[in-house]
């Protein structure tokens, strides 16, 4: 089904009106629109966004549907890390099943299109890869998944990765991971020479985890510019967390911000609410492309997050010290268009010629319905509907 | 009805159990409890936690039930405080609707008490403390509600507001507030001379917001304890948001942790995402009292907040980086005996002889229905059930 009618929508909060998807694209958006033998869809007179993005998650970690993980591990990043790669076993959490849990919860809650890092690593090898690969195939056509290999264990301090990074890209990746160059791998030349030279090789963009805080996080983040020139990347790199841009040296961040502008690199936020992140406004005020996402949702890491962008705006948004209407509208932008940006996906929006992926969402204004936060009365991918009152409405298999 | 059997409750997450309650207080928790006569509910092996207590909010500012506010204020604390002085009369706000919708949505979602600040100034004079007296007596047996008279506007800046507060205690105010004594009255010593005066001369306590951040506000806070010292106020006074308390300085902060001990001073937290905040284990760690809460609900200052302290646990929690089932379990301690204990409550735990305040909440462990959020499946005040699946049985009248 990728004709469809739908009555009586009100595109980002705008007057209501038809609109007709023809082929899985808005072929016109009027009031009484007939097209005699489309499917017909009634919004009731609810909100139209773009489809929203889940623009930084692990769909291979996720915990959802089963026992309940106690996690006694604490907050050090290395210890969870290595408690992760052990309880994967333990606990025989399958990357299919788990993956398609995760994100199927993710349609039904208003997403069109997913970035998810996946772990390799020496002890699981592509196993955990070839599960979400299972995913991505299963769910085509009702979520858009695009894949990082990632180096969750390290890649310099465990050898053996990089040739299994290689192997991921060769197997359906499409961008290559990084993580921490200083704090986690110990070893800032040879992570970023290794991920960029891998990156080169395949012709693929890099999206890199940089929880770094203040200094090691800005000298880690010059590297990184320092490489995405040389390689001619511009505009193939995005940053996930970058909690250094948080720091509070104004003029430091302003030259950093300047210098990833110039390099088009994109910033991906969780807005997690115990770090400095990075602002907001700031961000796009330099004319970077920015995302959100939910981060992992219910794993050995953290039982706080969910499978929900709009959830996820509220936590950006409070983060940011947002309030005002005009700027509920700005954080669910960066939910929504400011994702479908980083990760390249063209036609995102609700004009004529766009791809039909939407959100149905209740509430008079856009603001209410941010701050409302759903659930999404409607998730429609290439037309096709596939959620409805925030579930999915394939199954799980 | 004070008397009631409830069966297959688990208290805290422990086993099973039944507990029988006999003039709204706990009698006896046993397995098989036989009472003839006793209305029996059944728990359905739901854990049972202390009643949620929320411990710093402001029932007289919401709109909920209203039309959707359009918020272009901004973020400016003077901007925002001036803006809702006005809007109060613009939009009709009903003090005494307004907060029994407030104080029964906290009830559907599990809380049997309440510390509400209620807006006092020379515009409105005692007109929104009537409102919200009111409902504390329509909801009498259903939620306790102790009310701070809240200089919102300034005290020393807006000459009149003393007269107005000393009436609000004789009117029915349990506690006398207070505002940023340097950030907004711009007078430390003449704030904090009327607000202790006024305190001392009612026998009453104090509960003062403190926003200022670092070493402004650790120089209020120096303020505060050198009177609540010489007026022998030790015990009576509770310090809200504390925000210089999350200031880096690891020694200044000790040093005022320190002094906040040796005169028992309590600190309520919101958790403010955006802010620097009192880290929750430091504080318990140095035997402070500690409560939470969610702050103004869909008001003019905020849309984010919602009247539900297990949504508040999440937010305290995900700001403090707490991840592991024993610190879920902590923070929710916190929205519970922790603000009863600031509010000086007798009686607030599940043993036997304790006051029958108690809410059901779905889970197979504490920590998971804490990440879980609810809804609540049922409150229970006095032996009596005031709410069931996140609602509360009261109409809003």
């Amino acid at each position: 089904m990728t004709d469809l009618l739908i009555r009586n929508l009100r595109p980002l909060g705008a007057s209501a009106t038809d609109m007709l998807i023809r082929d899985g694209r808005i072929a016109e958006l009027a009031s009484g629109i007939n097209a005699s033998g489309v499917p017909v869809e009634e919004a009731g007179g609810a909100i139209a966004i773009p489809g929203l993005v889940e623009a930084h998650t692990h769909l291979d970690k996720t915990v959802m549907g089963m026992e309940w993980y106690e996690n006694a591990v604490g907050t050090d990043l290395r210890a969870m890390i290595d408690n992760e790669r052990r309880a994967r076993r333990q606990l025989g959490l399958d990357p299919a099943r788990q993956s398609m849990r995760h994100a199927l919860a993710l349609v039904g809650n208003g997403t069109t299109h997913i970035r998810s890092h996946v772990d390799v690593d020496i002890v699981n090898g592509l196993s955990v890869l070839e599960g979400v690969l299972d995913t991505r195939e299963a769910l085509r056509g009702i979520v858009e998944i695009e894949i990082v290999a990632f180096p969750q264990s390290g890649l310099m301090i465990r050898p053996g990765t990089l040739e299994l990074l290689d192997q991921a890209m060769v197997a359906g990746a499409d961008l290559v991971g990084g993580l921490d160059p200083c704090g986690i791998d110990r070893d800032p030349k040879g992570h970023l020479d290794a991920i960029f030279g891998l990156a080169d090789k395949h012709g693929r963009g890099i999206d890199i985890h940089l929880h770094e805080p203040g200094e090691m996080g800005a000298f880690s983040l010059e590297l990184i510019l320092e490489r995405t020139a040389v390689l001619g990347m511009k505009g193939q790199v995005a940053i996930s967390h970058a909690f250094c841009l948080g720091m509070p040296d104004w003029t430091r961040v302003e030259g950093l911000l300047s210098e990833l502008a110039e390099q088009d690199v994109a910033i991906l936020t969780t807005g997690a609410p115990s770090r400095e992140v990075p602002a907001v406004k700031r961000v796009l005020g330099v004319g970077l492309r920015m995302g959100a996402g939910c981060d992992g949702v219910l794993d050995t890491w953290n039982p706080w997050n969910r499978p929900d962008m709009l959830d996820r705006a509220r936590i950006v948004a409070q983060k940011n010290n947002m309030r005002a209407d005009a700027d509920l509208a700005l954080v669910l932008a960066v939910c929504s268009t400011g994702g479908a940006a980083v990760m390249g996906v063209a036609g995102h929006g609700l004009e004529p010629g766009c791809n039909a992926d939407l959100a149905l969402i209740p509430g008079r204004t856009l603001a209410e319905a941010v701050a409302t936060g759903g659930p999404v009365l409607m998730t429609v991918k290439g037309g096709r509907v596939t959620g409805r009152d925030g579930k999915p409405l394939r199954e799980v298999s």
